[in-house]
């Protein structure tokens, strides 16, 4: 099969081996000119490490000649570009695959609400606890592909045929996407904790407690609860909050030694999505009167320059009482 | 208030000093001679680094004086022990607080199941994500309480009165001690992914599936599914599957580099509760017909010498279908 996928940072970088191991063709999409001649010339990508890519794999600088080879496109920008990439280009007979996470701020839509407004009919996400250097390596990993109807979710999931690269499907598109946004979240304020001195009660409390707030804000936007149980939710909750790989975590470590947002940022190359979405969910949560504490805190060390300190203390002092868990919510 | 503490490895030294800074008097059993020399002399315990114990610490190797004290002990023996520590003693007018993790090989009981044995009428079980050396160094920490009524369950809770220990309660005995058990076999999986290279969309993948045989044995011995969406069940599982301090862990990963687990146990000085309790489970699940693919798995490592890349490999590459989580199970 032919496959374009659009945007060649680590994740979309990964992602085409993953479909070049599986049989395919694949033709990447590279804004960056640097890039694009390190790709052309070495099969090197620059986001991840002693990465060779297959030679099934072809790089392209313009976006039109990916759209001319395949119908089927795969999404790896990130979620507050995808307006301005797509947004002057034919999507009509598109399936788009996205693979970005987070809720875009000026809309506060999710990833495929903002394709399906592009003018794509059929849109599936693929999500799950899967850092794309350890994909790269061709470590054994799982992953979602949801679609509202699980037949596109299921197509996707068969595009798959490698060993290390695992896809089981969902027809809840709405709990994976809110999970995928929410994680990034919950990994800033994980990432605090681990700035403040490594605490692991400490973080696996918080881990705990976010899972409470996916339900709240997921069940309000008529995601099902058993998609937080799966590997979407809690599965990917657990690899961003814990692993090293985490940019959202790294954030949140930075956060926690006194720095400012603007000073994180400006020294990155990748997006830590997890900042614009956390405003992105604060107006959210204002907008659907949902009660978010974790995710509020995030925002207010980030847009409000609380300290960091403080709003852990406040996370976790609050009085002693029966403990009453998501599922009891039910 | 006046509280024994019965048993000086790392949990109950930590637990005597929580006690301690909540105003009670604590006399704290110290089987061990040279251990018991140190902590007359030093105030200094040989199981967790820079701790200097308060001095309203008393100590003893003398288990009938700690029952002659207070009528509240609190119980940091292995499970695998408790049998042969508190078999002789007459505990009917007691109240234990266990802080044990585990199931009993030779009965296949929970600790307070075994307790209840031994002629207690009021057993109430904490546990939560709670490495000792963290709680010994005040760093925030939660965990629950629980008791068959609940009302035990508020009364052991209202005994802590820290900023740093914070304690929910809960009716859920079944379920807090389920979760205690498997968590350090599941622990010893994660440990053994480790072993085999770091790898963490593999542990997530795991940590996602195992929460499925959490509830699959817990509803089958009557606990409460919200209870493994708490901080005993996905909390607990979280920390020890990913921080640094795991015992269990830390044999997976030994088992990961071939060693075999008599070599593994001979050089540690404290004791690895999933080793016999992954037995116990295995056991377990033959006589209830539950399927715990996981724990199943760990028990042919241990005991039966397989592969431990292989019992990996098997675990991830199952047939790609929906994904179903535990949540839909409910």
């Amino acid at each position: 099969m032919k496959i374009s996928v659009i945007g060649a940072g680590s994740w979309g970088t990964a992602m085409s081996k993953v479909l070049s191991d599986s049989g395919h063709e694949v033709l990447l999409w590279v804004r960056e000119k640097e890039l694009l001649e390190l790709l052309n010339e070495q099969r090197r990508s620059y986001y991840i490490e002693d990465l060779t890519l297959p030679e099934g794999i072809r790089f392209t600088g313009d976006i039109h000649e990916c759209f001319e080879f395949s119908n089927l496109l795969f999404n790896a920008v990130p979620v507050q570009y995808i307006r301005s990439v797509f947004g002057r280009l034919n999507l009509e007979d598109k399936t788009v695959v996205n693979l970005s996470k987070g809720i875009e701020l000026v809309s506060l839509k999710r990833p495929s609400e903002i394709f399906k407004e592009l003018g794509t009919f059929r849109v599936v996400t693929i999500s799950g606890p899967s850092y794309a250097d350890e994909v790269a390596r061709e470590i054994p990993t799982t992953v979602v592909s949801a679609a509202e109807n699980i037949q596109d979710a299921r197509f996707v999931r068969d595009i798959f045929r490698t060993n290390y690269f695992r896809v089981y499907s969902s027809d809840d598109l709405v709990g994976v996407e809110i999970s995928g946004a929410l994680k990034n979240v919950i990994a800033i304020a994980a990432g605090i904790i681990d700035g403040l001195g490594g605490w692991y009660n400490t973080k696996a409390s918080l881990i705990t407690r976010a899972t409470v707030e996916f339900i709240r804000l997921g069940s309000r936007l008529g995601a099902k609860p058993g998609t937080f149980g799966g590997l979407a939710g809690i599965g990917d909750l657990i690899v961003t909050c814990t692993g090293k790989y985490s940019r959202n975590r790294a954030v949140g470590e930075e956060l926690a030694k006194g720095k400012k947002i603007e000073e994180i940022l400006k020294n990155k190359k990748t997006v830590a999505e997890g900042v614009p979405t956390c405003k992105a969910i604060f107006e959210l949560s204002k907008r659907l009167n949902v009660e978010l504490p974790i995710s509020i805190e995030v925002y207010r060390v980030i847009y409000e320059e609380k300290d960091p300190r403080i709003a852990i203390e406040e996370l976790m002092t609050r009085k002693q009482k029966d403990e009453i868990s998501w599922l009891q919510n039910l």
